[in-house]
């Protein structure tokens, strides 16, 4: 019996590592003799360096540079071998502010900068920006000008692959805009949104005339307050993060051959099957008609495409219970220890 | 596929057959060609009467008495063919008042006498008497009186079985016994059960010498403040509610041949082992090696021997809630529903 356990962290509650442990312990309680294959797993967004460094290897390497606000930080990336992985809240992430109708408009992706130089410097031949999380939304003009150019004079990063990873599909400007869609959450009034994208809106228009490239028919150009536009402009692609992750980890080689997988994440709902780590699973699995469960902390009325993915989701909880007591990460670990070990003596016994 | 589903109520929540109902609509909305039967089912507790009447009909009596604290109520019980059915508690419930040192002293088990008599008037050779949920601790003298005697000059129902349902093996007097051991939670002090506990002592030595009943080697005689005990004055015996609730419903019969059972109770826990719904319905099922699923609103960190007799056990709840929330009977029946739709694919898919 071989069972393919990868679940996303559970945020603020316990990692992936943790979790796919857990799970594993539940699971070999039950049945002893199972081979039992973990990833350690993210979608793109948080924890992206941590998974892909403990599958793939590679070293941090840390970068003294500035943050969203230009204050100096340092910032660490994952080196292996000639891929760089840099994940943008590392940087400019919205949790290193509050965010104010100040901070959206002061807000850099600048600092970014460093880290892309510095990989380069180390012979770095493909650069992969995983874009969730940010507090910015400067339209990726701030990365730009670190680069030494602008929309204007887009710089080059000779000889290096770049991938933006994203888990949205939104365009540059307009409704569906950086500014228009995702600014109200990063403290954005209606008048400052509408600024910033009367200036994608010329950013677009003016790339469009001098390079060819045109961000408006771009999927992700609009990621992470248009980061994912600067990624276009410097001539990279942007990908959905997870199964970029999933090739990167050899996920597929496994599942291949499994006869089930246990995937989930701190919360399921309709917006799962938006790229995260329990759709991006069960979309490998499905390939190979190999059947997927979810366990997941909570999970919402409305599970949307989820239900067609998956043959069954679980939440982890035993009782009600606060949403503080939920999270601690002991308990969290015992229920899923017991849930793993429950399914797996009600499909196997 | 043939699926045996009898879930006890969640108590404030949700009855028996409203879960049933749930589960079953679950499990036929991932096998719509399941084999499902529901039992109504309860051990001997609260709920005693609905679950027999849905199973072998018979109907409500309704008469005038009085309750535990002798203010007049009307109170049913269930006549099918000559078997009655009494629930102690529709007359001397604890939940019909506010436990108090002064409660315990005055609550008297007077009022259960009028069904007693009312069942033998119509015919009634066999009496059941559920001895869950009282607020009395007068030893069950007060229905000896009622039916016109005492202690000491018992009083006989001529050619009626008379059969107490208990949950709890406790005899009459004694550390275990039903003053020392329940009278804390009816709002007795150390004084007040040390006082009925020496009362208790009298009446079991006397009963003892006069007619040689020893209610002190009966298991139950301590159950429902000492009706127990009352009951074996009678003449009566006391057996475990939950297996002659079953053997009356003939649920042996279609566990026989079943290839799941789903049962389950409002909180499940250590003491569930203690002839609980789940405990009953698992050791039914044990026989012949059929296996058992509990489906709970609660699960306790320790199971106890449930671990042992259930195959898995699931709390229906989907995230962190509150209680109250948590208590809603529409979101336990929705969710108890998706759970047995996932469980069942889990299992046969």
């Amino acid at each position: 019996m071989k069972i393919v356990v990868a679940i996303d962290s559970f945020k603020g509650s316990a990692t992936s590592a943790e979790l796919n442990d857990a799970v594993k312990a539940g699971i070999l309680s039950a049945f002893p003799a199972a081979n039992v294959t973990t990833f350690e797993i993210a979608d793109g967004g948080e924890g992206t360096i941590s998974a892909l460094q403990h599958g793939i290897g590679g070293e941090l390497i840390a970068v003294e540079t500035v943050d969203l606000l230009e204050r100096p930080i340092e910032a660490s990336y994952l080196l292996a071998d000639q891929l760089a992985v840099i994940e943008a809240a590392e940087v400019v992430g919205i949790d290193k502010i509050t965010p104010s109708a100040e901070t959206i408009q002061q807000a850099t992706t600048r600092g970014l900068a460093a880290l892309f130089i510095d990989a380069k410097n180390r012979g770095a031949t493909e650069i992969m920006l995983s874009l969730g999380g940010t507090g910015t939304s400067d339209g990726g003009l701030g990365l730009l000008q670190g680069l030494g150019g602008s929309f204007e004079h887009l710089p080059v990063l000779k000889n290096v692959k770049i991938t933006g990873l994203a888990d949205v599909t939104n365009v540059y400007a307009g409704e569906a805009g950086y500014a228009k869609f995702f600014g109200k959450q990063k403290g954005g009034t209606t008048e400052i949104l509408a600024q910033q994208d009367q200036e994608a809106q010329k950013v677009a228009a003016q790339v469009k005339v001098q390079y060819g490239i045109d961000l408006q028919t771009i999927a992700g150009t609009g990621a992470a307050g248009g980061l994912g536009g600067a990624i276009a402009m410097l001539g990279g692609i942007i990908e959905a993060g997870f199964p970029k992750i999933a090739a990167l980890l050899g996920i597929e080689e496994e599942v291949k051959n499994a006869d089930l997988v246990i995937t989930g994440e701190g919360r399921m709902d309709f917006q799962t099957a938006n790229g995260k780590v329990p759709y991006g699973m069960a979309k490998i699995a499905e390939k190979y008609h190999v059947p997927t469960l979810a366990f997941c902390g909570a999970l919402g009325d409305d599970l949307g495409e989820m239900n067609e993915v998956l043959l069954a989701s679980y939440s982890i909880q035993r009782s009600a219970l606060s949403l503080a007591e939920a999270m601690e990460k002991e308990r969290t670990l015992k229920n899923i220890q017991a849930l793993a070990s429950n399914v797996m003596k009600t499909r196997y016994k």
